[in-house]
């Protein structure tokens, strides 16, 4: 039995950050309806998100919302709204990841939902938390990756900001929604009480980079500097770095320099006798000009034998052909109610060494809304 | 009360993807007591982290340990390893990130410690999970960027694999960690059963890119492309991107291209009608040529009142300095038991409204064996 079996969740929540924590609680065993506008739906079914559309949707959508329900309401309709309140008197969570104002505009406040439901567990996740100025902003993963400096991280020092290829922020936000939910849900088990758990992508960006900026409010305000070339984190020595080889490229993390010298009978690196931090230009330089001369399997197998803390770098294609990554049992196919499969990832958690897999896909929109009202409401 | 209060978390595990696990739950209440080998410790307390040393050892540690008690024990010593087993019975949470093989070795299997404690959540992090190639290897997060193919999402096209500029796979492999010990806790609470959490970094970098791997998946086995120039995610179309400026950096996620066109006075965007995905290189370098001949306050003057996504671009000096930021009281001061504070963030969830903060800060190596001893063995 999965840990959440029969726990319903009511998800208001759209696009990427809200709907990757339901996922996730889905994943665990919960029930989630998802709540959408008639008509449109989530704005990710349709927006901008990839130019890979799939059975009339965005892939993004049908990535996020596998394993859930979907339900059409219209919130500023009173007899939808009357059967979403239903709906809540019967949830153990409520979330959504509207911008501040929504949900009280709605009258589904947690304070409204409260009455509804006194043991709830209300969860949101806003762009900004209580920033002044930026509350009302879109909350939106390359903004906040911009106004938190995480920019400055990635990338050679010469690049400009360089933001990360993925949405990072919106996902880890739904990864702290989703911790706070279970640590909620955690406490109405022992203490029959309901909770309010709030999370900001502001917040979740900052805290990502706790490390980086612990550094920065304790080293006398100097701003993060990447390296010149082969850049992979601004506060770490040489040789951390990718490096090119003669037919790819090779990723090199901590390592003492004087070792790597011998190994690589690379005498040029003989000139810095430690790992210190202020040569690190210096030291990469050397290094990436030395590493060029051979292939990577030739780098591999004189590192790797010594534990020197290597590794090729692969592509999708070279990853998942792998007979390796075959064994971890990653892809799931999943279904939709209209028969089109899809391949795609699991959750990464496993519970007493089961796998937690489901093979239902995403919903349509307003897919579930009579089967919900009639086991609800009852006059479906 | 925070909801974790009261609960004994037994930590074995080092450097960041386990300690941050066990941070987060220290932030939600629970006691965290590090298991450190004598002399050195954790390894993190002195391995080329940072060239930043704070009240003796690496800045990274103490970001990572504050809240936490450490235990100096020599797990190969018969007497420690009684004291540790002792520990153990009282423990609601035993977690690790040693090698596959480790702790079996010592006798501090799931088995083994079931046996000392039938109702434990055990937890463990591992570099590769069940990979039968790469078991043994390093977790270490730049390899596992390498080769689970994150890097070829981050930077533009011609620039080679790009790392991310955080330890972000320790990171997510934590904070995955972190949800399956709230689930199990979750579930023990209901059925007062233990359960076995398994969460390796191999895993948790592949379900961060769930989204680009399913387009991948479905997509023909394209490989992603980044743009040529101002890439921000491989699979999003123009503008979605950062841009230089006049005195700056501009960011700019979705957008409808004449729109866009009208508002900048670029007439040479004019001749996209639409924000075709095929012609995003070449939509991005009109772009980018257009948004240098001015500042960034004068873009974005004329793109916020327009409901436009965008947003400047910030450093650690700008984002800290804002009035607004300080709004949000993210920064914490911490104490070490010999009297050391520093400054570091706190936890990013907030529950029925309240900030989970800590003023404790890291411990000093066994810094507190002698009180754990009299505490639970009762013969320091």
């Amino acid at each position: 039995m999965k840990p959440l079996e029969d726990y319903l969740i009511i998800d208001f929540s759209q696009f990427l950050s809200g709907p990757s924590a339901s996922l996730r609680l889905a994943d665990m065993g919960a029930r989630v309806i998802k709540v959408e506008k008639p008509l449109t739906g989530d704005i990710c079914r349709s927006m901008y998100t990839s130019d890979l559309i799939m059975n009339g949707e965005s892939s993004i959508f049908h990535t996020i919302n596998r394993n859930k329900e979907s339900f059409a309401a219209d919130l500023k309709h009173p007899e939808d709204l009357n059967h979403i309140k239903t709906l809540i008197t019967k949830a153990d969570v409520v979330m959504h990841n509207f911008r501040p104002g929504v949900m009280e505009r709605i009258g589904l406040s947690y304070d409204d939902v409260k009455v509804l439901n006194p043991n709830v567990v209300y969860a949101e996740i806003s762009g900004y938390g209580l920033h002044p100025e930026l509350v009302g902003n879109p909350g939106q993963d390359l903004l906040l990756q911009s106004l938190t400096a995480l920019t400055w991280l990635t990338g050679n020092a010469d690049d400009g900001p360089v933001p990360m290829g993925l949405s990072i922020v919106d996902m880890l936000a739904g990864a702290h929604l989703a911790q706070g939910i279970l640590a909620a849900l955690y406490k109405k088990a022992i203490q029959n009480t309901g909770a309010l758990v709030q999370v900001s992508m502001l917040e979740s960006a900052i805290d990502f980079q706790f490390e980086t900026i612990t550094t920065y409010f304790n080293d006398g305000g100097e701003l993060p500097e990447r390296t010149k070339s082969n850049n992979a984190h601004a506060y770490l020595g040489a040789p951390y770095g990718i490096y090119k080889t003669k037919n790819g490229y090779l990723a090199l993390a901590m390592g003492s320099i004087p070792v790597l010298a011998e190994l690589l009978s690379c005498e040029a690196l003989l000139q810095f006798p430690e790992n210190k931090f202020s040569l690190r230009d210096e030291i990469k330089t050397v290094l990436a000009n030395h590493l060029e001369t051979q292939n990577t399997s030739y780098w591999l197998n004189i590192l790797e034998p010594a534990d020197i803390w290597c590794a090729g770098v692969l592509n999708y294609q070279e990853l998942f052909e792998e007979d390796g990554f075959k064994v971890l049992d990653f892809v799931q196919k999943v279904t939709m109610g209209d028969g089109y499969s899809y391949d795609t990832t699991r959750c990464p958690i496993k519970i007493d060494g089961e796998l937690l897999k489901s093979d239902k896909g995403s919903p349509k929109l307003g897919e579930h809304t009579d089967k919900i009202l009639k086991e609800f409401i009852g006059n479906g």
